[in-house]
């Protein structure tokens, strides 16, 4: 046994000790001072991160017994000793990362992979597909499936009514249909995959592959680093065929109410001209990762004699060849127009209203992916499974001064671009507290662009920018900003983002469930668009909400992929009457 | 260095220093008396098997040079040393499989993987998927897709054609997309997948998942181990769709003849309605293993008042529910289709004119599948690529002696069945030599049937079996057999095989062609339906005929899987006007 497997031998002992005899004070000497033990529903039933020990003895006053054991070699990594770990519950097994200091624990992430008696059925424990023998009247595979198209949503109700079937609804989907869950997709569109097909012409993934891949069906190994927007879509649809999902397009949820009395969900559809009544007990928001377009009123822009749409809309700068445009906003679809606009020969100007956080598509790949997501990752073993909970084992307390340092170095690998682009009047920065990219991505959504090409135009002049500044006036042939300046202007694209997500809930459900429930995403950082208090969490994605049997789900590819698992695990416990007393 | 790797270091030493001196006396001592070299392309660019070290020398004087290196540790199994080998000649890189006995090789299989300067883009070489930085008139990923499509077979001619769009067309289409051969597969069905779809409503695949893979895209972990003919059919439909390969529906080859002057073919397609000329360099057919269906000709046939259809055409067995049924053959297709009647509660009498090697569904997956296509294969390391080897590295002149004892093992497990279905009146064999299901599928792809459930019906008297005999008379509500036994008959289902697939090339190409060319499968075992001489490899497939530039590919999905590599490679290299000298 090497050194670090001894050392972890020996804490797990006394844990598991300590868990078993219910003796929460030895936990004190089993845990720094800074200690954090972030839960993915194993034993809080949440998503959560129990900060110093007093938080975790509150937590495990509370939790059920388990029992703990090591799961592969240790490693160590200045200093800090890593483990992977297993564990197992009355109703469970799970995941675990652990992080020793001196033989203490400083950060341990439990994550639910499985409740026992329900497992996903795969590799040996896979369905035969026919039962063998003969018998009459038997209905065959195409048959069962057409006779549960028919019935679902109509003489059946499904369990779970999923609001979208973008790749957030499409993942947990798949997730709840190998745990055997009813479930019922809404999307408006008419394909699976139009989501993504109906977004502008240039749009292709800013994530890479490695970072992208959905649940049960990853991508085949020649597939392109960064997928071209149709593509994704084609993929989604094939998948949404090939995991036999039940999914309604060109369906519009209308509104939808809780019934207390009979703990179900009372959903309005509009399918194909008909309105239907659903009614499942669990409804699931995953309308993406924002609510509906933000759109800006200008003083006067009812006079505009050219075209004013939001970004959403747009589709092609072809319409806009030798016109001129302006462009509000300066994020990554302010800039994907930029671009796509002036590879159409239109003239271009970016109203920047504050400062933008640039990385280099090749630096972030580089410097942040590569470790996790990356061909190098997956030649280390390091799978998307190991990488998704890699990733999450960092509490957030800690994820901005870790951003820190490599936000700097990935602004000093990228410098030159950066220089040039204040030079050509472009306003870039790291965030209020330096953190960077990512952290902006967690705190708002917002606030950055991954450059593929457009910086490179800014900086050349070949696409205007006027920063810190926005409109004041629409005329019919121009806009006026707030210094005054007067640009002439024969199209403006708002690239002016979206409104928080449980605007939709809002609509569809009620203002005041909408307020009750509060607003998504953010952790409480106290920074500028994610005020306190300190959650530790991103608030009310993937977890219980303030309102019962109502759910939000959505995110990127990597987080729609990852938390869908424990989405999908607590529908699936509450569908099967497992206790869930949420921590 | 364990025992057996020194063995195997030393032999290679020698052989590639035989290699290297063109020293072909050598390989005297290299190679036992009785001895196989098994070729897939790599030395030969032909698929064959040399037997006896003077073939050997023969291949080798006119073969390129090559290098051999181990790769992974050997193994031994009963006295004989076993190694995973690569090699790697002027042109390209592969795979090859040893056996030593008492050090010196006993088979050798050497397999081409890739040619160099053409290896497929994959991980670390997989495509971006877009180019970053700006640039005008860019078209995106959906454009430039429907511009092939829309020039493709019309303004621009694929370098190959695909006669069929099943499994086999897809699997060789894939390849040859990976591999950036302009392609067009030619479907008469409209969807890809409808080959399955439109068989018999009760079919499911008789070979479970593991064997079944189609390259670039595993089926998931999930996936059943039997899957249905409607999944298979999305499958395909999917895989067509993401493999992004240029596949036409509904359209016919109607006619096809060779420009030797222009040194390509001239294709006629009826598509849509629309005839359109294809010129490209090579045809490939891949219309299934078999040719046409085989229709029977009987006395009276024309006066029958119920319907006679060839088992092609069978559907359902709703049309015929309390009919008197006759199905003439023993086979897969007539005893699922015996089975579906009886479930819909016919009157069912199969018409055996021969006897039939019956092998439990499930004895065949524990006792044939289980050591190399198997969830417990898969746990061992032997994922498809390497059972795809080790299945091929076993010469055929082997082949047969090896499965009589696995056949006869797998028939005392069944040996209660087997006594019952004797008792029935069905006749039970194991091919004229004992060598059981398999080789009969080699030999002539018929005469066996898996089973899955129709045997116990026919033991149990469910479904009524008269043996040894054939349809003499057809009346118009009866049958008379050769035993003179007139059997009341509403329906008459031949499932009587299909004509040899080189049929496909007399009703296209020509009777001259198709001749030349002469018959496909079988290796000349001398059995009945499989004459000499011998051949040592399936007759024709996936390898150069005496026609030029036309190649057959076909079989299960195995073999399509397996082998398209190796079609495609061949085609790639002519493509690329590498020296592809045929041994």
């Amino acid at each position: 046994m090497n050194r670090h497997n001894r050392t972890v031998a020996e804490w797990l002992e006394q844990f598991n000790a300590a868990l078993a005899q219910r003796d929460l004070g030895a936990l004190q000497n089993l845990f720094c001072a800074e200690c954090y033990w972030r839960d993915l529903i194993a034993f809080t039933w949440n998503i959560k991160t129990m900060e110093g020990v007093d938080e975790i003895q509150g937590m495990l006053k509370q939790a059920q017994s388990a029992l703990f054991s090591s799961d592969g070699d240790a490693g160590s990594d200045i200093g800090v000793v890593t483990a992977w770990l297993k564990f197992e519950t009355p109703i469970g097994r799970g995941k675990a990362h652990l992080r020793l200091k001196d033989g203490k624990a400083f950060t341990l992430l439990t994550s639910l992979e499985e409740l026992k008696g329900f497992e996903e059925r795969e590799g040996p424990s896979r369905e035969l597909g026919v039962v063998h023998g003969a018998m009459k009247a038997r209905r065959n595979w195409q048959e069962s499936k057409a006779l549960e198209e028919a019935e679902l949503g109509l003489s059946k109700q499904p369990y779970c009514v999923i609001i979208g079937g973008g790749q957030g609804g499409i993942a947990l989907g798949a997730r709840l249909k190998r745990l055997g869950v009813s479930t019922l997709i809404i999307e408006k569109n008419a394909r699976a995959g139009d989501s993504w097909r109906q977004r502008y012409r240039s749009l292709v993934l800013h994530d890479p592959v490695w970072y992208d891949h959905l649940p049960y069906i990853p991508f085949p190994k020649h597939w392109p680093v960064f997928t071209p927007k149709d593509k994704m879509g084609d993929w989604l649809e094939m998948y949404v065929k090939v995991m036999e999902l039940n999914y309604w397009g060109s369906s519009e949820c209308l509104r939808a109410h809780y019934n207390e009395q009979e703990k179900e969900w009372v959903v309005r559809v509009r399918c194909a001209g008909k309105e239907i009544e659903l009614r499942p007990k669990q409804l699931v928001f995953a309308t993406g990762s924002y609510g509906p377009p933000r759109q800006i009123t200008v003083n006067g822009q009812q006079n505009f004699g050219g075209s004013l749409i939001h970004s959403s809309a747009y589709q092609s700068g072809a319409a806009y060849r030798g016109k001129h445009c302006i462009v509000v906003g300066g994020n990554s679809s302010a800039h994907d127009i930029c671009a796509d606009l002036w590879g159409h020969d239109a003239d271009v100007t970016m109203i920047q209203r504050s400062p933008t956080t640039v990385v280099r598509s090749e630096t972030l790949m580089e410097m942040a992916f590569k470790s996790l997501y990356s061909e190098k990752a997956v030649a280390m073993g390091i799978d998307v499974d190991k990488a998704d909970l890699i990733f999450a084992s960092t509490p957030f307390r800690l994820l901005a001064a870790g951003q820190i340092p490599l936000a700097a170095k990935m602004a000093a690998r990228d410098a030159d671009l950066l220089a040039r682009l204040n030079m050509a009047g472009f306003q870039t920065d790291l965030g209020e507290d330096n953190s960077g990219q990512m952290m902006k991505a967690f705190r708002t959504g917002s606030g950055y662009y991954l450059d593929v090409g457009c910086s490179e135009l800014i900086a050349g002049g070949q696409v205007k920018v006027r920063s810190g500044v926005e409109l004041q006036d629409i005329k019919t042939h121009s806009v006026v900003l707030t210094d005054g300046t007067e640009l002439p202007a024969d199209a403006i694209i708002c690239a002016t983002g979206y409104l928080p997500m449980n605007e939709w809930v809002a609509q569809i459900v009620s203002r005041e469930v909408a307020d009750l429930v509060g607003p998504n995403w953010g952790y409480g950082s106290g920074t500028k668009g994610d005020p306190g208090p300190w959650e530790g969490e991103l608030r009310n994605m993937w977890k219980p909400l303030k309102q019962e049997a109502l759910w939000f789900h959505g995110g990127n590819l990597h987080l729609s992929r990852h938390y869908s698992k424990y989405l999908a695990l607590q529908l699936k416990a509450r569908m099967e009457g497992i206790e869930t007393k949420v921590h």
